[in-house]
Parts: C-alpha cells; sequence; structure tokens
C-alpha cells in the first residue's frame, strides 16, 4: 500500500514530461518575421522583468513568515518542519506560474504566425502551450505533495494525522505566493488594460493593440503577468489545497478505523485520483485536433471533445480506483467524486449563460446602452447579482449530496461523529474530482490570454485582417470554454474552503497536544487556560470540539467573526479595485499626455514610449498589493488573539460565504460587461467610443483582479488560521 | 409595577398629539400661488394614487398570509393571536408611512413658500413637518406596543415569555409592510429620478424639476412615495422590532429570577427607555430654530443642536430609568445603552464622512471623472466597498461591549445559559438605545425630502433663484443630517437582527411545547421526531438548544443556510437594482419621445404628458415589487422545511452579515455618487451633460431602493422564521 505514493510521484514526473515535451515542440515552430520576434522579445522581457520584481517582494514576506513559523516551532506552537515546507509550496507556486508565463510569452509570436496558416494551426499552437500550464501546475502540485510525503513517513515518527496536517502548511506558502500573483498580476493588467482601452479605443478610436498606443506593450504584459502567471499560481494552490485538505480529513477520519491501512487509503485516495486525472487529462489533450478545414463550430467541438472525455473517464474511472484501493464505502465516496464534477459542470455551464454575448442576460446589458452608461452599470451589476443564486444552490446541494453520499444517507445520525468525519472527507474528495482533470481544463483556460497576445503581436506587426480574426476567434472561443473552467475553479475553492475548515479543528486538536507537551518550555503558566487532558483531547470529535469551544451561533465571538469575515471580502475587494483605479488614472494620464506631447505618435511617426507605461503599471502593482495581500494574513491571526477559536471559525465561514457570492457576482458582473463592451465594439448601440462604450471597461477590474482574488483570499485565510493555531489555543483575549 | 404601561401608553399619546399640533400649524401656513397649489396638489393626488395602488397588492398578500396563520393556529403551530396581530402591525406601518406623506405633499409648496422669505423660515416648516412624521412613528409603534401588551395580559392566560414573543408577530406585519413600501417606493422613485436625470439633465441640458421635463411631477411623486412613504415604514418596522425583540429577550433572560417582578421590569425597560426618548424628542425638536440672519452652518448648528441634545439626555436619563425600575445590574445594561448610542454616532459620522463632498473619499470620486465614466464607476464601488470597514468593526465591538457590560464583563463565564440571555438582553437594548430618540432623528432625515420637494415645487412655479437656492441649502443640510440618521437605522438594524436570532430559538422552545400540547390534534405522528419531554424543554438554555439542534459551524445544514442567507441578500439587491433599471428603460423611452413628438415641449410652449410617466413609474413598481418580496418570506420557510432549524439560523445569519455589509457598501457608494454627481453639476469635471455626469446618475438605485431595503430584508427573514418555527420544529426533510 505505500508504494501508491510513488504511482503519484510518477504521475507528477509523467505530467512534468509531457510539460516539457509540449514546451519543446512548441519552441520549434517558428516565430515569424523580425518584428513579430522583436515585439514578442519586448512583452517577454517585460513580463520576466515585472516577475522578478514581484519576486523580490514576495520573497521578503516569505522570509519573515518563516522566520516567524520557526520562532513558533521552537516553543512549541507549530511543528519545526511547517518553515521549510512552507517555502517550498511558495517556490512551487511561484514556478509554476514562471513557467506558464515563459512559455505564454514564447508562444504568442508563434501562435499568430501559425494563424497565418490557418485556424487550426493556430489553435495547436495556442492549445498546446496552454497544455503546458496544465500539466506543469499538476505536476509540480503532485510532486511536491509525494515528496513530502515520503519524506514525512521516513525521517518524522509523526502519525499519520500530523503528517498530513504539516502538508497542509506548504498550502499556506502556495495559497500567499498565488494571492500576490493575483493581486499584483491582476493590478497590473488592469491597469494597463483600462488605461489603454479608456484612451486609445474610446477617445482616439484606434484598434486595441494599435502600435500607436502607449499601453500597448504594457497591455500585453500584463496578460502574461495577470492571466497567466497569476492563474498558474492561482490554479495551483487550489489544486495542492483541495488534495491536501481532503488527505487531512481523510486521515482524521479514519484515524480510529478498525480496519488496518484504512487510514492510508483514505490519505492516497484523493491523491491517486488526482494522479489518474493527470493521465486522462493528457489523453484529453491529445484529442484536441481537428482537419483543415475548420470553423468555430468545430474548434470548439474539438475542445469539448477533449475535457469532455477526461471528465467522464474520470468519473469512471473514480469507481474503479476507489474500489481497488479497497477504502470503506467506496461506491459513497465515488459518487461524491462524481456530485463534483457535475457541480462544476453546472456552475460552469451558468457562468457561460449568464456571461455570453449569446444568451439573453449579456444582451440585456448591451440592449441598455441605448439609454446610456448608467443603465449600462445598473444592468449589469444586477445581472452579476442575480447570477449568484444557481452557483450558491448548487454548491448547496453538492455540500448536502457529496456528504450524505460519503455518510451512506445515514440521515438519522446526521452529526455523529464518525459520520461528521466521513461526510466532510466526501464533500473534501468532490472538490478534489471538481479538480482532477485541471491538466486539460487549465489548458482550455490558458491557452485564451496567449491568443489574446498573439492578436496583440498579430496587430502590432501588421500581419493584416484575417490573421487578426483567426486570433480573435480563437480568444473569444477561450472565453466560452474559459467561462466552464471559473465554473471549477469557483466552485472548488468553496468547498475546499469547507474541508479546510475542518482540518482548522483537527489543527486545534493537535495544537493543544503539542502544547500541552512543551508545557515545561516555560509555557506552563500560558496553558493554564487550556482545562483540557490529552487523554480527553484524543478522544474528542469534532462536535465535541465545537462544544467545548462554544462554537454555536449564538455565541456573540463567532457572530462578530462572521461580520468581520464578510467585511473582510468587500474590503479586500474595494482595496483592490481602487489599486485599479489609481493606476489606471496614472495610466490613462500618461497616454493622453503622449498622445499630446510626442508629435506625430498618432501618423504612426513616431515611436510611443512604451517603457513609461511598462513603468506605470509595475509600479502601480507592487505598491498597492502589499496592503491587501497582508490583510489577509492578519484578519486571522488578530481575530484569534482576540475571539479565540470560536472568532476563528466565525471569520472563516464569514469570509467563504460572502466571498463565494461576491466573487460570483463580480466574475459575472465582469464577465458580461466585457462581453458587452466587445459587442458595441462590433459596431452596435454607438460603436466604439460611445459613451455605452465607454460604460462597459468598467468591467475588467471585477472580472480579473477582485473576483480571482476572492478565491484565494478564502482560503488563505483558512490556512493562516491552521498555521496559527498553536498561537489561538493558548493565548487570547477575551 | 403593572402601571409602566401606561406610562408608555401616556408617551405614545403625548407623541401623537405634539404630532397632530405640529400638522395643524404647518397647514396654517400659507401654500403660495394658485400654480403653487396646483402643482402641490398633482403630486399630492399623484402620491395618494400611487399608495393607493400599493396597499391594493399589499392587503392581498397580508390577508393570504393572514389565512396561513390562522391555519397554523388551528393546526397547534401558532397561536390564535398571531393573525390578528400581524395584521396590526401591517396596519400602523403602513400608517405611519401615509401620515407622514400625506404631511409631506402638504408641507412641500409651503416651505417653498416660507423659503420666499427666509432660509429660517423655510426651515422651520420643512423641519416640523418632518417632526410629523419623526412622531406619528414613535407614538405609533409605542401605541401598537402598549395596546396589545395591556391586551394579551388582561384577556389571556400566557405567561410573559410567551406575551412578548407573540407581540413580536405584529413586528412580522411591520416588516412585510415595510419591505413592500421601501421596495415599491424605491422602483417607483428611481425609475423617476434615473429617467428624468438621465434624458432632462444630461440630454437636455434643463434643470432639476424643470417643468419641460415630462417625468418631473414623477419625479417629485417618487420623492413622497419612495423617500418618505417608505423611509416612514421602514423605521416604524425598525423601532418597534428593537423594542419588541429586547423585551422579549428580557422575558426570557429573567424567566427564573429569583426576585418577584424582575421579569416585568425587563420587559418594561426598553419600552420605558422608548418612552422617555418620545418626551426627549419632543424637547429636542424645539430646540431647532435660529434668529433670522441665519446661515447654513449657523442651520446645521441648530439641527445638531436638537440632536444632540436628546441624545445626551437620553444617556443620562437612562441610568436614572433602570435605576428606578431597580432592574438586575442597572448600571451594566445603562451602560449596554449607551454603547448603542455611541456606536450609532461613529457610524453616523463615518457615513458622512464617506458620502460628503466634503472630505476626501467623494472628492476623489469626483476626480476620477477627469479620466471618464469607467473610473468614476471603479473609484465609487471601491469606495464602498472599503467604507464597509469601520461599520463592522463599530458594530463588532458594540456587540461585544453591549453583551459584557450586561454581564459584569464575566468573562470566565462567557457563554453560561444565565451570561448568555443576559448579554443578549444588551445587545438587544443596545439597539433601543440607539432608536430610542428616533422622534427627533427621523424628523431630521424626513425633513430632507420634503426640502427637496419644495424645490421642485419653486422651480415649477417659476420661483426664481434664490428661493431654489434656499430649498437647495436645505435638502443639501439633509443631506448631512440624513447621513447620521442612516448609521443608527443600519446599526440598529444589525443588532435587532441578533437580538431576533435569540428571539427565534425562545420561540421554538415555545413551539415545541405548544406542538407537545397539541399532539392529540391529529399532529401526533409528526411530532415523533420530537425527543424532548416538556420538562426537559422548559430547563433546556439557548446552548442547549444549540447543541440539541447541532447549530454548530461544522455542520453542513448550518453551513448551506450561510451560504444561502449570503446569497439571498445578493440576489434581493439584484432584483430590485434590475426593476429600477428596467423601469428606468422605460421611463428614458417615453420622456425622450416626448421630448421628439410634442411640438414645443422644449420651448414651454407645449406642456407634457405628465400622467404617462407617473403611469409608467407606477406600474414598473407593482409589477416589480412582488417577487423580491415575497421571495424574502418564502425563503426562510423553504430552508426551514428542508434543513430544519440549524439551517434556519445559519441562513439568518448569512443573511444579516453579508446583507448588512452590502447595505452599508450599496448606501455609500451610492452616497458618494450622488454627491459626486452633485459637485459634478456645480461645473467640475464637465458639468451637467458630461460622460461624467452620465455615469454617477448610478448611484441612485444604491442608495435609494436596494441598499435602505436589505435593513428590512434581514429583520424580515427573522421575523418570519420566527412566525413559522412551528413548523420548523415539527417538519423537516433532512
Amino acid at each position: 500500500m505505500d508504494l501508491v505514493i510513488y504511482l503519484v510521484l510518477a504521475a507528477s514526473i509523467l505530467a512534468l514530461g509531457f510539460a516539457f515535451y509540449f514546451y519543446k515542440s512548441m519552441l520549434k515552430e517558428d516565430e515569424g518575421t523580425d518584428l513579430m520576434k522583436k515585439i514578442a522579445l519586448h512583452v517577454r522581457n517585460g513580463a520576466m522583468a515585472y516577475l522578478k520584481q514581484q519576486y523580490k517582494v514576495v520573497i521578503i514576506v516569505f522570509v519573515i513568515l518563516a522566520v516567524i513559523f520557526a520562532v513558533m516551532a521552537y516553543f512549541g506552537l507549530q511543528n519545526e518542519w511547517v518553515w521549510f515546507a512552507f517555502l517550498t509550496g511558495g517556490f512551487f507556486s511561484g514556478l509554476a506560474g514562471f513557467f506558464g508565463m515563459k512559455t505564454a510569452t514564447y508562444a504568442s509570436a508563434r501562435t499568430a504566425n501559425a494563424a497565418k496558416n490557418s485556424l487550426n494551426d493556430g489553435l495547436k499552437v495556442a492549445f498546446r502551450s496552454g497544455a503546458v500550464m496544465g500539466l506543469t501546475v499538476v505536476g509540480l502540485a503532485l510532486l511536491d505533495i509525494s515528496l513530502w510525503f515520503i519524506i514525512l513517513t521516513q525521517f518524522t515518527d509523526y502519525d499519520l494525522v500530523v503528517i498530513t496536517t504539516t502538508m497542509l502548511t506548504f498550502g499556506m506558502g502556495a495559497s500567499t505566493q498565488a494571492l500576490f500573483a493575483r493581486v499584483g498580476g491582476g493590478i497590473y493588467t488592469k491597469a494597463a488594460d483600462v488605461g489603454a482601452d479608456l484612451v486609445g479605443k474610446t477617445e482616439y478610436n484606434i484598434p486595441e493593440d494599435d502600435p500607436r498606443n502607449p499601453a500597448t506593450i504594457a497591455d500585453n504584459v500584463g496578460d502574461n503577468v495577470g492571466d497567466v502567471a497569476g492563474m498558474g499560481a492561482d490554479l495551483y494552490e487550489s489544486y495542492a489545497g483541495s488534495i491536501l485538505a481532503t488527505s487531512a480529513l481523510g486521515a482524521a477520519a479514519f484515524a480510529k478505523s478498525a480496519i488496518d491501512g484504512m487510514q492510508l487509503k483514505a490519505i492516497f485516495a484523493p491523491m491517486l485520483i488526482a494522479a489518474v486525472g493527470v493521465l486522462l487529462s493528457i489523453i484529453g489533450i491529445f484529442m484536441v485536433k481537428t482537419k483543415e478545414d475548420t470553423n468555430m463550430k468545430k474548434l470548439l467541438a474539438a475542445l469539448s471533445r477533449g475535457t469532455n472525455t477526461s471528465s467522464i473517464l474520470i468519473a469512471v474511472a473514480t469507481f474503479f480506483i476507489l474500489w481497488g484501493l479497497g477504502i470503506e464505502n467506496w461506491l459513497g465516496i465515488s459518487f461524491s467524486v462524481v456530485v463534483g464534477l457535475v457541480a462544476g459542470v453546472i456552475i460552469g455551464k451558468f457562468t457561460e449563460y449568464y456571461t455570453s454575448q449569446s444568451y439573453k442576460p449579456t444582451q440585456k446589458v448591451s440592449e441598455s446602452a441605448n439609454t446610456g452608461p448608467a443603465t449600462v452599470i445598473i444592468s449589469g451589476l444586477g445581472l452579476g447579482m442575480i447570477s449568484t443564486a444557481v452557483p450558491v444552490l448548487t454548491i448547496g446541494v453538492a455540500i448536502i449530496l457529496a456528504y450524505l453520499c460519503a455518510t451512506g444517507f445515514d440521515v438519522n445520525n446526521f452529526m455523529s461523529a464518525e459520520n461528521l468525519s466521513l461526510g466532510l472527507y466526501g464533500i473534501g474528495i468532490a472538490a478534489v474530482g471538481m479538480l482532477s482533470t485541471l491538466g486539460i481544463t487549465l489548458a482550455t483556460d490558458a491557452y485564451g490570454p496567449i491568443a489574446d497576445n498573439a492578436g496583440g503581436n498579430a496587430e502590432m506587426s501588421g500581419l493584416g485582417a484575417e490573421v487578426r480574426k483567426r486570433t480573435d476567434a480563437l480568444d473569444a472561443l477561450g472565453n466560452t470554454t474559459a467561462a466552464t473552467g471559473k465554473g471549477f475553479a469557483i466552485g472548488s475553492a468553496a468547498l475546499t474552503a469547507l474541508a479546510l475548515l475542518a482540518s482548522y479543528v483537527e489543527e486545534i486538536k493537535i495544537a493543544l497536544v503539542r502544547v500541552a507537551e512543551h508545557a515545561s518550555n516555560g509555557l506552563a503558566q500560558i496553558t493554564d487556560n487550556i482545562a483540557l487532558t490529552a487523554e480527553e483531547i484524543h478522544a474528542a470529535s469534532l462536535v465535541d470540539f465545537m462544544n467545548y469551544y462554544e462554537v454555536n451561533l449564538m455565541n456573540p465571538k463567532v457572530l462578530i467573526g462572521v461580520f468581520i469575515g464578510a467585511m473582510m471580502s468587500f474590503l479586500f475587494c474595494g482595496l483592490t479595485m481602487n489599486a485599479v483605479g489609481r493606476a489606471a488614472q496614472k495610466m490613462v494620464e500618461e497616454v493622453r499626455r503622449q498622445f499630446r506631447e510626442i508629435k506625430g505618435i498618432l501618423e504612426g511617426k513616431a515611436e510611443p514610449d512604451y517603457a513609461r507605461c511598462v513603468g506605470i503599471s509595475t509600479k502601480g502593482a507592487q505598491q498597492e498589493m502589499l496592503f491587501p495581500s497582508l490583510l489577509a494574513i492578519i484578519a486571522p491571526i488578530a481575530v484569534g488573539v482576540i475571539f479565540g477559536v470560536a472568532g476563528v471559525l466565525g471569520l472563516l465561514i464569514g469570509g467563504l460565504s460572502t466571498g463565494f457570492v461576491l466573487a460570483v457576482f463580480m466574475a459575472n458582473s465582469g464577465g458580461a460587461w466585457d462581453n458587452a463592451k466587445k459587442y458595441i465594439e462590433e459596431g452596435n448601440f454607438g460603436g466604439k467610443g460611445s459613451d455605452q462604450h465607454k460604460a462597459t471597461v468598467v468591467g475588467d477590474p471585477f472580472k480579473d483582479t477582485a473576483g480571482p482574488s476572492l478565491n484565494i483570499l478564502i482560503k488563505l485565510m483558512s490556512m493562516v488560521s491552521i498555521v496559527m493555531a498553536g498561537l489561538t489555543v493558548t493565548f487570547t483575549l477575551i
């Protein structure tokens, strides 16, 4: 049984191997004319320069946090592996973003060049490059997971519960890295995008990515650092987090199992599903191809064939995996996985419905442009708010079904200690199910920005309307498939966060034991407020802990926590929105200045000062990303110190529920405005440069900065709480 | 001691008496020229016609609900008084709105006419008319409360816990009425306002309230039905709800008190504070006057003198009241009241800070107009989101302090059964403290729309720029004082909702006993799932119920409830926003049509078809208000049926936390845009008709439709849960 972990390691190497293969084969493609190469180089250098700058800031934060964890370990408030595990999580998460971005910046000109031949060739280059990112993310995540598991089982005498919970702390590293990447990258890209659009498209009525627009290079760099590197780090975190949280829950749920080895099986189950998912993703990726005489519809069919095949296969395979593992109630737990998959599909479909110009809701937003910008905004906000209903209800049904399936529909003992552990495990593994085919779903998501950049390259290199039309078609197609991807990402975030809640309580248990053991270390006084013996702690169930810490809805500490959690989501979004607003304003002023002061710029006779615009985005992102990100780390610690375990759990629930709904709202409002914008750009309702057009630009920071960052915020707060549990149980004010 | 209730009755008669006196003295003022009278009559008739139309719809809903309650009473799921108490609550709430609006529509022309003399005269008429509304609301609420208390103690043998909880059900009537009034009125007024502004101000560049604008009458009618009648019903609900919830908590907290009569004292305490508040409000109202040679600063000082005096006096008086009543821990509970008052002031001040053009945040929103409408929207949204931090933290601190004060800072037994009941009582009475001087704070809030309408009348009757300037000054002043009023309203809503949560659990207890007693009525089978004996139920504390129903944060039912609650707030706002959007679009099209088709309309030679615009708003409001309002009633019932008590409590907490934060966000974003709009109208950043100007119009539905309705939504969901508790405990699916 112990050897299963080597299967996971093998899957990780397989993923990385294919990623490398696709990367190499992409590099073999022709990068096109000298001008194309030059532009690509500009973008590549800008993106790499930004990423280096960002990593410099992030490294400082990581070092400080690692030192804090080391100090905590010294005082027995954490174990001695955490600080290092934390660093590796951050490192791998950053690496996933870095590789993805490197690939994307090499792929854009090549995609544009391939699109000169045909739509199909363009798709092939872009999609395979997206697959590099998808496979790198899953490969690195499984590598980190399997190596750590091997190390901790070989070199420590921790029991499996402690091992799996310790591994969760590298999740915190990944989440921290992901938040910085999303927030920093998000501010960068949207400041550039909004700035470029507001002046270029709407004031001067020149096309997107026109080389005369000084913000064009910054805009293209932004797509890479925000949409590619940010997304890579983000999904690395989601993927690893869901597997780690579920393994930890499995270790806890089966800790007292009478059957030997059942605990290990429960730990391996999510890892193995993910490992098989890698294989099926690769199969799916190879299935994405069309004949030469292709059109949009056939392309979409090809992409769908790839993702659908992978999804259906993993659903079927899950039954065999869990049956083969011989896990208790394998049938029920398999259905939990299927529940997760189906929920992801439903949320994805509804996301598409609400944000695609092919359906009524977004069409109505475009229509409302007839009565001016205010009604565009009102109807977009209204759409986004209403669109939260289906995802929330879907997640609600998924939670209850995943729980019931895993517990054999034992409604009469719904909350018995055993059923609760099993049920939460079911919820966690549903999230793993959703993300199991990330290798291919991320590929369909990541190739969009590559196609977008290819379009930019084509425009700037003057490749002509036909090529641009093809890259635009690829980009539009990417939006459709990305909608489904977003459904999976957001749905899995909610389920994973729930699983992390339970892991938090498990960690509280471990922390209590650890603190009790270290009481001789001078902590005796502080630990006086823990009125439990080690035996009691070991025997206690999750519900016992709820009662002990009075984590019920009448406890004012819980209620205050919930309020603060709800507020945190809004505050965080407000800060990032304002950051984008400020940076975009500077960008707008700079672009206007250049148009005004650089003679001949509009006639294409003088070259704009691209570097200044890149500098504005870089500086804006660097300055603005720190405060909101640190807030996410500090808030759970502060609430823990003041209000204890009850307050922290309230905070996490409040942040999770409001954050989830707010994220869906912002993503869908933003998506609808973005597509309404495209529709107006096609000449409807006033066309480019009209007031209506200007108003729809508002969607960008919604969709690509604040919205996606919320997913990470929710989980990061949980991760921080888990890592800080030792502090929370030893010291609280009230 | 029993006689205290007659003091409350006396205070209610005092309030109504002074309301009548102010009303009569306002009527004695001269209504001005014939044209002024004619315009006022137009608006008055339009407003009354709308209100009648609205009441027709609402009556049907009320009759249906009353019948349902009667049926429930027959099956022992509710007691036999509920259906009637429910109706009276709705009736009085509607009456408060009706009287307020009647007064406002008589006062507008008189205010305009008085403003011809001086600013001071204008203030006097408008403010005294606002006071009619303030005193009517508190008078009717105390009348309803005292009469019902007398009836139930005289004619039934219910114990005090059952009596106070039964009285809460008339709160549901008030909440239902208030929601319809706010939503219907809010859609009406904003459809008219946005419609009038978008075409009149921004497309044709004619002044606000210009008689050439076909939507002008509808706009002025809207101010009355939305801002006046809606606000009246809303605050009636808040005021009565906070007193009733606190009395119910007091009855429960002191049910087992060893000292005779302590329970009754706890019930009377909030009523008595409110009664004394009436007296102090009247004193405050009389203190609002200035000398003839006045200016804005002196006017503001006069208003502040009135409200501050009342607030300080009630803070001092509370200590005497509670000491005089001889309630246990009177000192601590008095401090809870003071905590509420101070929290209200803090939230009010910060609301002003974030939304007034005198401070940086709103100035920055105006500034961002330099870079176009999208940045105006982004910065407004960012501001609103960030502005949620202070109110949430203030409420958090208020909750914990009110709780600790009431329990004598007994931190070691924070959640003991006794402390929990006492602490929740402290939270409830903090809300009563916030609202105790509603008589005057509502006057300062309600006179704003009257001044606004006076401005409309002045504009349409051509009274000249000087008069209009004065009414505008009064209106602007009203915005500043209204900000403080909003702080009190929203803060008290959060605290009251928390108190209602506890009342819900008390009602569960009562329902369990009632159902057990009626088991012979054919419910025996259903009640099998209640595994408690009557003795156990009586002996159980709030925490016992939490444990019995497993209302902890690991229960998936609770979590799903929280998710749905969070989503409900967004869905509700989305529905009302879209309703405004749709109605406003129709209005815009109609106004454009009239400008296009009616010859000579812009030159003032032909009269616009005002009635059609009134009709569009009326129809829009009628059609659109039903669904969101009914949703608020159905959601808690549905969640109760499916997920039981745990799910309902999750729903209420989710709705409360997200709803509160969302309400602050929308109110402040909306307020900031509104003031930015005024600033731009003064000729800054492009002035009237610019894109920037158009974009700021988006704030209206935020501020006046969706935002304020959320306060009621939160409480209505709690009230519905309380009334439906009998159903929830007898029948749940999972």
